[in-house]
């Protein structure tokens, strides 16, 4: 039996599994403090039974960089009481005889949706979230990509829509992905929330626009052969079209990948169990990594 | 002995070297048709004697992923009678007995300047070139980044400078980082070539803003923990710290990468030899590789 733990910034999700990473039982509770969380993440999974390994889908950002200090740590992050917290020690305290990996949670989703999701078999895949905030995860030439911290999809800095005066809200940038695209500012510049919006309002096409541009700089560094939109704001019908006729419009014929594989943007198929899928999946490497 | 081919636009240099990789002797001619050129390296590596294997950085776009039916050949390229060459194929022919590999001409110099250069021990790093065009090659948790094709730095999109209504001259993107930061384009910019500009001219900052740009988007996808900027255009006094001014005006803190890690933005160390540097480590790797 293995475990994982889908930590996210409002709801924590334990599951129990097979070595092979199938999922089993599941629980889920809102996410607090950090102790408190991580607490009743551990009690569930003890009155399971003894586990061989866990894996950690968690927000970000967090460090997941082995070769960094900061590995298994929460990173300054704005929610209150989780700055610098050192997850993988506390879990280690209490799990001492199961190995640990630790993931950002979109990593961990795209690995699920690599391995029995909307990209089996492909090597080279981007997925993209959009909640309250844009994030990111990358398999590259079969692995996770790293680098010295982790992707931050949400703070690349895009074009200007032409037709967009909406000042933007990322605290940091104004105008980064995450700040003219994320749920909430949808939400601020049309004044109404997205889920709100009619497929056909003029909301999505613009949304659509910004994702398109975020998927060209993907191409343009990362060279994925799919790319995977996920997350609440992506959910508006024909969407995933949009950014698709977006993407080809921009990017001119230029990418020979995109010719190569169409449709190029899809939505994620294990939808709201990736994260937890992700996580079973990497304890499940964690135990074969263990003999 | 091995050998190294760095395949330009203009001109190609073919040297060779010891199996660790060290340089020795190189010859340098003018790059004609493919026939001619290829031809005419392997010539010069015979009549040095018998080799053990053979590495080759070439200006791409050009096949460099191994599962795909494109690998070893030039892709669609402007540059005459090389589309759809087989690189590979007529190297395998007149060297049978040596392994060979293939990288584009960035990712070499990127390997070379993170064996022996600039970025000497770090796992994550980018070089961004800036001539003609502006290509890119990317280290990502010690490995060449390849993806699907291979990065294409030049055709990011970035935000336009506020104060520059030049049109760009990417035939594809107009306004991508290459239509507005390359060689050529500071060159019609400003009506003048980047070599005549003198170091306090404004293109410079205007030019040093836009590669910004492109390292920002670099950061939020592939984190590397340096950036390495070469090319002619980088060669103006005091062009990597204009840089590296803007990033971190640009990035407002967000990047824990860029505290850790001053100065992030540097140039090349190897200079004009980076490529063929990397193409004899390429050889050298090959030839460890077959034992």
């Amino acid at each position: 039996m293995i475990a994982g733990i889908e930590l996210g910034g409002t709801k924590t999700v334990v599951a129990i599994g097979d070595n092979d990473g199938s999922l089993g039982e599941q629980f889920r509770f809102p996410t607090t403090t950090p102790g408190e969380t991580l607490g009743q993440a551990v009690e569930w999974v003890l009155d399971q039974g003894l586990i061989d390994s866990l894996g950690i889908a968690a927000f970000g950002p967090v460090g997941i960089n082995r070769e960094a200090t900061s590995y298994g740590k929460m990173l300054p992050t704005p929610k209150e009481g989780w700055s610098d917290f050192d997850l993988l020690a506390l879990l280690s305290k209490e799990l001492p005889d199961a190995p640990i990996i630790l993931e950002t949670d979109v990593n961990a989703a795209v690995l699920a949706e690599v391995t029995m999701g909307a990209a089996t078999g492909c090597s080279n895949v981007a997925y993209i979230t959009i909640g309250t905030g844009i994030g990111g995860g990358l398999i590259v030439d079969g692995n996770i990509l790293h680098g010295s911290l982790h992707s931050e999809f949400g703070h690349l800095n895009v074009p200007r829509h032409p037709d967009d005066d909406f000042a933007g809200l990322c605290p940091y940038h104004s105008t980064c992905l995450e700040g003219l695209a994320s749920g909430p500012a949808i939400s601020k510049r049309w004044g109404t929330p997205g889920h709100k919006l009619p497929a056909d309002h003029p909301a999505w096409d613009m949304e659509a626009w910004y994702l398109a541009q975020g998927t060209l700089s993907l191409l343009a560094i990362a060279s994925p052969s799919r790319v995977i939109i996920g997350g609440g704001a992506s959910q508006a019908e024909g969407f995933h079209d949009k950014v698709e006729a977006h993407l080809r419009r921009l990017s001119a014929g230029y990418f020979s990948t995109l010719e190569e594989n169409q449709p190029y943007v899809v939505p994620p198929s294990l939808e709201q169990d990736a994260g937890i899928q992700g996580a079973l999946l990497l304890a499940s490497r964690a135990s074969i990594a263990e003999g």
